[in-house]
């Protein structure tokens, strides 16, 4: 069983909450909670949403063992609590956005719609999924979208938290890497491996030159030769252009040299035109040192010639912002809307049972998100709003945009209702909706903000509740 | 199995050169890898050692599955080689410091000494494990010395990168964290399990003091109230003490507040001044919004009254450098010391099989460790040389330092030869050591640098790779 499946993958007090509801009479309370993120990852545009498979096949898991519930006793639960709980099974509904679709801040990504401890026990280990897959699918997204078409393979594991590794390279497969170094999650997800040698082979042997040459005769279909053991330039590459002539006679062809230390645009210019000198343009280059959105955008821009990208720590565990925000908040107990307030506007929730709609333009592109209650009609929805600024707001002009499903059911009734696609369906198909996002919010640099409005009875409703709150105080 | 235990949990290219050393004869071939990292994390002045347990168990129950070997069939290995694969079991010796203990650059932290092929196939999954639990093992032990002897809880379940929500609870206890919200966690590894109520328990409520009175009478032992859902000092705080009193009439007692947002600075002096002028002096302040070594540093400078610091983010992804930089590097092949050349002195490995001596002074701190070759006796070393800058050398002055011993054969031909303490003792242990490193390596900002030095036969051993390295050039 995985370990998300587990009833105890939970922050303790979601636990201590559960026997609280079920102590004060809640059992039958029916609540639903809004998952989503705030602010988009490292001052971008957008997010990849990406965790929804493992999240519902964990929620439809999610169930206490015996030795589980010999353990909450130990640590003092009730016994009618436990007997309740030793019967756990979630029955609840759950829609959501379809794993590999762009998604924006405040787009419910999911919402869960069940009995109140039901829905509580699931937020930690929902958050820890969703959180972290779409976290390193979006990371993954940008740093294929700086490679403009070359191939980008993760090769993070060693530097992965732990077995944080299996999901990420799961996500950045969906971002769009194109294979693993992680072996195991390659059989896992079906995803092509990918990798050749390291330092410590040509450190076996007694020269450079003969750690090529036996790799390329073990293998003749796929060699790609490391060539800065001990110097890149004067040792690596005569030796690698060495055995490529070599394999040459023998009918077989070099694949690719890899770059892994100094400057890359300097060395690969270089390495460049000594391969090219000694007639093979066919042999790629290879580059993987420390890369990321950022060094491939610069690499590039100064027409560094390298075909492919290993990319390990910054991806894998998405080194310059390791964690999503997102967050699972109530936003209606017994068909009651309800807010969290804050003083900061933007931290109070978005009320109420909710669904989104997002509307295309003309050029089918992504034009503005909306959220609206659930039983609000698309076709009713006239005005999207600003959830703050009163005077912002986006007239529904139905000549010039269209509505596109985005929200979907995934379970009902503690029945899955929808499948999930394979791996590399989800990989395409968050290719082509990336493809539907208008360029200016692709930008790394200050993108422009991408509007997820409120349809006018949710603006309403938002506003009526945070005037109650505020003459309550 | 823990998905570390399988022989698919490595880099492709490990398996790649598994085969091309099986295939050119190698596999008698015995190699020394040494696994060390070169920087401390968050430019602090040194490491907390931790997931050796965990590293040793995984190499130990290495293997391959009739799946596994079919998948790699599949992918085009060859017969002979698998099946030499399927009969796999790491059969050489481990070496490493003690989990729990200060290390620093350059130390030696395990040493495999293997057949080549062994030892590279579990590369991936060493460096996976060490380098996480003792990045978070290390962050964590600088949050809670921040926190000068307050409790500090690990709160990041939710944010946790996936599954390394496991191995980075249990590395924060190790680095002294009190207790986690992480419930399978606690269980696991017999780590006290924490958190009492979130913001959805006030709003199923119909008013937040019905809220905390009903939490208190069900858990009237161990009532902490989250303060901050409407606003921390107009409703959560006289709330609170409305509820605390209420507790008093039937003789129990409020344990504590928690805040969660807003200036935690300006809101536990307000939150304290009230609850004394109720009071309650005895009633505790939680914290727990964004926390990390820096933020509870200036807290505390700032008086700030709080008592318990749950973290969260900050701590259990160790936010603000997610990945430690160790390294798995081949220092001896057939008993002939190697090294991995670099232009930058610093890449350059220490070559042989080697071990390290550490030296205490007088009043029992650290004072420098040295890195000397396997069959050096300690009473040899008269001198402790930097590895690269000619000048910079201590004596060693036996009647001012001593050796400590830091260094231990924990595997033997395969099998495990030292036991690995329950993690209480290796929590304390880590506190016993933290208490013996000098101040000046604990500071966050510029801290001085501890000395790991080699002894004079393994600096010319050495000088010798690399002249000989720059003569063949």
């Amino acid at each position: 069983m995985a370990i998300t499946q587990s009833g105890l993958y939970t922050d303790f007090y979601e636990l201590t909450m559960a026997q609280g509801y079920f102590c004060s009479g809640k059992t039958k309370s029916v609540a639903t909670f809004d998952l989503y993120f705030r602010t988009a990852a490292f001052s971008g545009g957008y997010g990849l949403f990406a965790g929804l498979a493992q999240a519902v096949q964990s929620a439809l898991a999610f169930s206490y063992a015996r030795d589980d519930i010999a353990y909450l006793r130990s640590l003092g639960f009730h016994d009618d609590f436990l007997a309740w709980l030793s019967a756990f099974r979630f029955s609840g509904d759950i829609d959501a956005f379809r794993e590999g679709d762009i998604v924006f801040p405040d787009d419910v990504l999911m919402r869960i719609t069940a009995p109140i401890i039901e829905a509580q026990l699931l937020e930690s280990m929902l958050l820890n999924i969703i959180n972290f897959q779409t976290l390193i699918a979006t990371k993954t997204m940008r740093i294929v979208s700086a490679a403009q078409g070359r191939a980008v393979m993760d090769f993070g594991l060693r530097r992965a938290q732990a077995e944080a590794s299996m999901a990420a390279t799961r996500a950045a497969f969906i971002g769009g890497a194109i294979g693993t170094s992680n072996t195991l999650a390659a059989k896992e997800y079906g995803i092509p491996a990918m990798g050749t040698h390291a330092h410590s082979w040509i450190q076996s042997f007694e020269s450079e030159y003969e750690a090529f040459k036996t790799f390329a005769e073990i293998y003749p279909q796929a060699t790609t030769l490391l060539v800065d053991t001990y110097d890149t330039l004067t040792s690596g590459l005569p030796n690698a252009i060495r055995v490529a002539r070599e394999m040459e006679s023998r009918g077989a062809k070099l694949n690719a040299i890899r770059l892994d230390s100094g400057d890359m645009a300097y060395l690969s210019k270089k390495a460049r035109a000594m391969l090219d000198e000694a007639g093979l343009g066919y042999v790629k280059i290879v580059a993987s040192n420390q890369l990321d959105e950022h060094l491939i955008e610069s690499l590039l821009d100064q027409q560094a010639p390298i075909d492919i990208f290993g990319v390990g720590t910054r991806m894998i565990c998405s080194y310059d912002q390791p964690a999503l925000d997102g967050i699972y908040k109530m936003s209606s107990i017994n068909n009651s809307p309800t807010i969290k307030f804050s003083e900061n506007p933007e931290k109070i929730n978005n009320p109420g049972k909710k669904k989104v709609i997002r509307y295309l333009d003309m050029q089918g592109k992504f034009f503005i998100d909306a959220l609206a209650l659930d039983d609000e009609p698309e076709s009713a929805i006239k005005l999207i709003r600003h959830p703050a600024i009163a005077f912002q707001k986006t007239a529904v002009n139905r000549s010039a945009i269209r509505p596109d499903p985005v929200f979907f059911p995934v379970v009902r009734a503690g029945r899955q209702v929808a499948g999930f696609p394979v791996l590399q369906a989800t990989q395409a198909f968050a290719r082509e909706r990336f493809a539907m996002l208008p360029d200016e919010h692709k930008r790394f640099a200050n993108p422009h903000t991408y509007r997820v409005g409120l349809s006018e009875r949710l603006y309403e409703l938002r506003q009526s509740l945070i005037e109650k709150r505020l003459h309550n105080a």
